[in-house]
């Protein structure tokens, strides 16, 4: 069961672009229950390529890399590969058929493409033009992916993870739960999750804290699922049921899911007034797909004068007060519901930084509001640390998780 | 120079989170001219993080590490390094004053914190508790750096590229020149560069394409920054000459820093209207420091009926031809302005998917339109490919691209 991930570019090593293929390719390993070894990054310098691979072929049983497939100057990957495999090549006439079939004709490099080393399995690439590759040998086993990560992604999916889970079909993995936690500080949930450690040593708890949110993995080894399922369930269910108002759940692991399913569920609607998130509220709500049945759009008020006229804060009051206040907040709030009719509307103002903050008012200083149709807006301070960014993101988690109990604490009553 | 980054932890390795750090450090490290040969990352496993940790530092010269030297349970990496550098323990006076000083007494873990490696020299960590430690033996140096992105951000710039400079003085680096393109097709700028390559074949050219946008590096290795930039310099002014009106020039490399930095010299204002980016948009813009000397506001109209009551959008033309359609995103455009006071105005309306294309209209179809005070708008079709979040990347970047042009010109035709 072990594997390690390789990613292939001189571009990632430099920090060009960040490594989200190996974060993918390590959490879908993860799910499927055998968590990779290693991660490694290697150059496009043939040498140093050549020597990492055979050390990592030599460590691992199984290697996934990904990159270096293409048909320019860096397809070192492949010819490298098929030397430390001892391979030819071949023309494969299949790969050249759906290629010409799906570029009409149109693809330059069809036929370096469609000449792959003789050892290697071929995996069908269907949204591009580089075909994935199985090399064996009795020690190890080189898994070579695109790229480009949509194309990595589903052959990572359609083919990588059955062909794993058909290798390792009598070992045990790795089975996992996961709560997911708004409104709720670490030393909570340590304090709840410690006498669980000693009274279950197979189970490992791991707790993540993220921007303001948490997340809780329970983790067993385990041949049988139905096994790992009852030692996991006890400590889940506990755990769920003491903190039942601090967890939310959602298949993506993210709270604006969370929110867009209550919301949808309600049958309400939402909308916001962002100052200080600048728009980074409406834009997170949006990513999840089907954001439309519930959120009707934000009104981005960058400037003083924009939030006069459009959400009619009072001149003076942002005056006297300034524009991070309650005062504001609070009117931005009314305001909001005047020109967008949702349900329930959210505001925000603050200071992001990195300038702009005071000894009175320093950089991170928010005030959040939740206002619901037809009644007075509810109105809060908190401090989000750290830098321009991370303000941002913290923003945008605590407004969610206030939204989330204020709304979940309103449908309790209503029962 | 043989430097290799080692992130230590199942988050990374999981892919609970993506290794961020290490593009950073990458990215510091390409930048000051001695790029990383390696990136690794191990598990929190002391075993096979001892194991991981020893074959780096056999490979490379210098590893810098980041992660593991908190004061929970995950301090493995420290104990582990102290145990392969054969180091006891002190109590560090100095550190200890510090944290005393600096959390007022509050901190539970200081006597743990302040208890540092007699052999290690210690890197203050002015941001947060744990201090960042050095390792040598004859062979290697082993940088120790906090895994938290801001304390590890700024041990880096201020003691370890300093730290490294110092060791490298002598030695040959890389020296690197880098162009940003907007409007440009990889091809164009490729054809440009083919013959430049042979002609210099001390230098090297890297052309990476990101969601619609073009970066152009070219480097070269040298001891002597003054004979690397007489190398540099007329490949660079060649391809910048060529390819002007194409290129954007931002410290970060990113094209809302352009836009902000033209807005800001010309004194104008801009403002959005949003329908499929959700606000992207406006989130990226304000990403920037100091946004509000130029951007004022964003209308995020996600739903027909913000379209109609916030821009006039109407009813009529939305019903005919669609939200997304010509009619509609000039009329965005127009209605924007209306609200929003700003000299200039961008607008757009797509379709984001996965769900909601049509034959006529598939997902990635997307209007954008700009819009100057007292000019009718100027609107374009386009089609966006990808995934829901690479479209919208690729809308945002579209949209601003377009928007350097569109003022390029103007500033141009005004001289």
């Amino acid at each position: 069961m072990d594997i390690e991930i390789v990613s292939i570019g001189n571009e990632i090593l430099e920090g060009s672009i960040v490594n989200s293929n190996a974060a993918e390719i390590g959490h879908a390993l993860f799910e499927a229950g055998f968590p990779p070894k290693r991660q490694v990054v290697l150059p496009d310098d043939p040498l140093l390529l050549k020597q990492g691979l055979q050390e990592s072929l030599q460590r691992n049983r199984f290697v996934i890399t990904t990159g270096g497939l293409g048909p320019t100057c860096d397809d070192n990957t492949r010819a490298i590969a098929a030397e430390l495999f001892n391979s030819d090549y071949t023309y494969n006439e299949e790969v050249a058929e759906e290629l010409l079939h799906r570029y009409h004709g149109k693809l330059t490099s069809l036929k370096d493409q469609a000449t792959v080393p003789t050892k290697a399995t071929i995996m069908k690439n269907r949204l591009g033009t580089a075909p994935g590759l199985i090399f064996h040998s009795d020690s190890s086993t080189l898994i070579m992916l695109p790229g480009v990560p949509l194309e990595m992604r589903a052959m990572l999916k359609e083919q990588v993870i059955p062909f794993l889970e058909q290798q390792f079909c009598n070992s045990p993995r790795l089975f996992r739960k996961t709560l997911h936690f708004f409104a709720m500080q670490e030393p909570a949930v340590d304090q709840l999750v410690r006498p669980l450690i000693k009274e279950n040593p197979e189970l490992q708890f791991g707790i993540y804290p993220s921007l303001g949110l948490l997340t809780l993995h329970i983790t067993v080894k385990e041949s049988d699922p139905s096994a790992a399922e009852a030692k996991l369930q006890p400590p889940y269910q506990m755990i769920a049921r003491s903190l039942a108002h601090h967890v939310f759940h959602a298949p993506s692991g993210r709270i604006e899911e969370a929110v867009q399913q209550m919301f949808v569920a309600q049958g309400w609607t939402l909308s916001a007034a962002e100052s200080c998130t600048g728009g980074r509220l409406a834009s997170r709500l949006v990513q999840i797909p089907g954001a439309s049945k519930y959120f009707l759009g934000s009104l981005v008020v960058y400037s003083d004068n924009v939030k006069m006229n459009l959400l009619k804060v009072s001149p003076q009051d942002l005056h006297q007060y300034g524009a991070v206040s309650s005062e504001v907040v609070s009117q931005m709030a009314a305001g909001l519901l005047s020109s967008i009719d949702s349900d329930f509307g959210v505001a925000v103002t603050g200071i992001a930084g990195p300038d702009g903050g005071t000894s009175e008012k320093p950089v991170g200083t928010i005030w959040g509001a939740i206002i619901e149709r037809g009644k007075s807006p509810y109105v809060w301070p908190f401090r989000a640390l750290g830098s321009r960014e991370m303000i941002i993101e913290r923003c945008v988690n605590a407004l969610l998780s206030e939204l989330l109990r204020y709304c979940s604490s309103k449908i309790l009553s209503c029962k």
